[in-house]
């Protein structure tokens, strides 16, 4: 048997909601950092090889780690009724000191915008699509077999929504499903946007091919059912960083309104208070697509 | 109409499960501090009279503050679903400056132990049975006369299931119901308990009535039906600062076994992971006995 090429290391083991969640670290080639991450995995599921069990991953939002949505989203509770395990990863390389690297909470570590950095430092090792669609499934898959490649959905919130959004439309046929909480939807035309694109990206041509409401126009895989959920009270929403409206009305253009479906929650803010009452609805649009409801 | 003596600053009012979770803060006499705490409102509870709802308190552990609940555990889900309201109080005072009061995690600031301090200076104002038995519920109920102060009960977690036993020991018949997550069950027993006790506490003939295991012999009050939750993973469990057994088998000796029931978990640590997926089951043992299900 060949050895796995990547190894986790697991730094904690706990049962959650008849399930596990592992808090795993690893080495990671394309960020050139340990990166943590949390997995969980529905009753009976870690430790077999079949069945397997789909896979949903949640791209979490700006200073955010693998933590904040395995402890405040109750995602688990619905992925382990329906037998899906749930991937959490980090939101940026941790390993490097790049000059301004860790001063500002929207540029920087916790905020690598799912994307590959093109622009010198950063390009070294800021490379979140690369980790989030390529290195890390490749590792998990192979390190815990229970995990089905084949059905994969994303979901994701604020950045993370962002990145749910754009590399489902860049890796067309890849994912199930993708849905997304308070995202920003169009981040070239936004202050965290325009800040990270600038930050990250040699040229300002390079911003459409990382931007939601400009890749949509331009995608050509199958169809597909996108779920956005938003606060009304959300001051992000409120304050121009999300812009969903901007996506919609690309959707429109191509003819595809019918494939977004987003739905504002009255009162609600940008919080996890608002993403955890809205877990259910994510997880099963996700469960619909990944074949178990 | 008379003014309310106590008034409540509302910092945030967060839509979540359906029903409004109140950031609150006010001015506490006893603990000579603004306290700041959270109330989880029921679906259409908030702004109305009547009919009036339950109440259930969930009393935190060492170095928490009300958001760890609110935000972790979980309980606002099946709060809604009951119709219950939750109430999240925080674990000390914060407003003073004693020697040594921010240096340690078990003592001081954020490990009030809800007791009554009697050993200077902390008899000034850690006063925290007073506060959560006495001066914040009144305030609350009066100022949200939805709260149905003839229908309360208490839970807690580690310290704060050390209080939620303690205090429904010490007040017969004020609460409807007591359940603890991995509780401090014999404080004076354990090394969490005997610093705490030895800083707060003038005599060490005191520590026995603020320790379950030692009040629940002496309780004259109803018959009770007590849930106890405790991962067998705990470390703090293992490491002997639980000593859930010695409650067990106080209450045998006084006849009392039938009356406090037991759990403990497979694989569960001390966490968040561990309260959350019990939560349904605690919300639902005080449902039961608030008279909701």
């Amino acid at each position: 048997m060949a050895t796995p090429a990547f190894q986790f290391t697991t730094k904690a083991n706990i049962s959650t909601f008849g399930g596990t969640l592992l808090k795993l670290t690893h080495e990671s080639a394309v960020l050139e950092s340990t990166m943590a991450l949390n997995v969980f995995f529905p009753p009976g599921a870690l430790g077999r090889s079949t069945p397997k069990v789909p896979v949903l991953w949640y791209l979490a939002g700006l200073t955010c780690s693998g933590d904040n949505g395995s402890e405040k989203g109750f995602f688990n509770y619905w992925a382990a009724k329906y037998g899906i395990a749930v991937v959490y990863p980090d939101t940026s390389s941790r390993g490097s000191s790049h000059p301004g690297e860790h001063d500002a909470y929207d540029f920087g570590s916790a905020a690598g915008f799912y994307l590959d950095a093109t622009k010198e430092p950063w390009a070294q090792n800021y490379q979140m699509e690369t980790y989030i669609t390529d290195e890390l499934p490749a590792a998990l898959y192979s390190y815990f077999v229970v995990l089905d490649s084949s059905r994969v959905s994303l979901m994701g919130h604020s950045m993370g929504g962002h990145g749910a959004l754009t590399l489902f439309f860049k890796h067309p046929g890849k994912f199930k499903s993708t849905s997304a909480f308070a995202p920003i939807a169009n981040p070239s035309k936004c202050p965290w946007g325009e800040k990270a694109f600038s930050g990250y990206l040699e040229s300002k041509e390079e911003w459409t091919k990382h931007d939601a409401t400009e890749l949509i126009k331009t995608y050509k895989g199958p169809d597909f059912d996108i779920l956005i959920s938003c606060g009304i009270a959300d001051e992000f929403l409120k304050g121009g960083q999300l812009l969903i409206d901007n996506f919609v009305a690309a959707a429109k253009e191509v003819g595809r309104e019918s494939q977004v479906t987003v739905k504002y929650a009255p009162n609600c803010d940008h919080s996890y208070y608002f993403i955890s009452s809205f877990a259910q609805e994510h997880v099963e649009h996700a469960a619909k697509h990944l074949g178990v409801l």
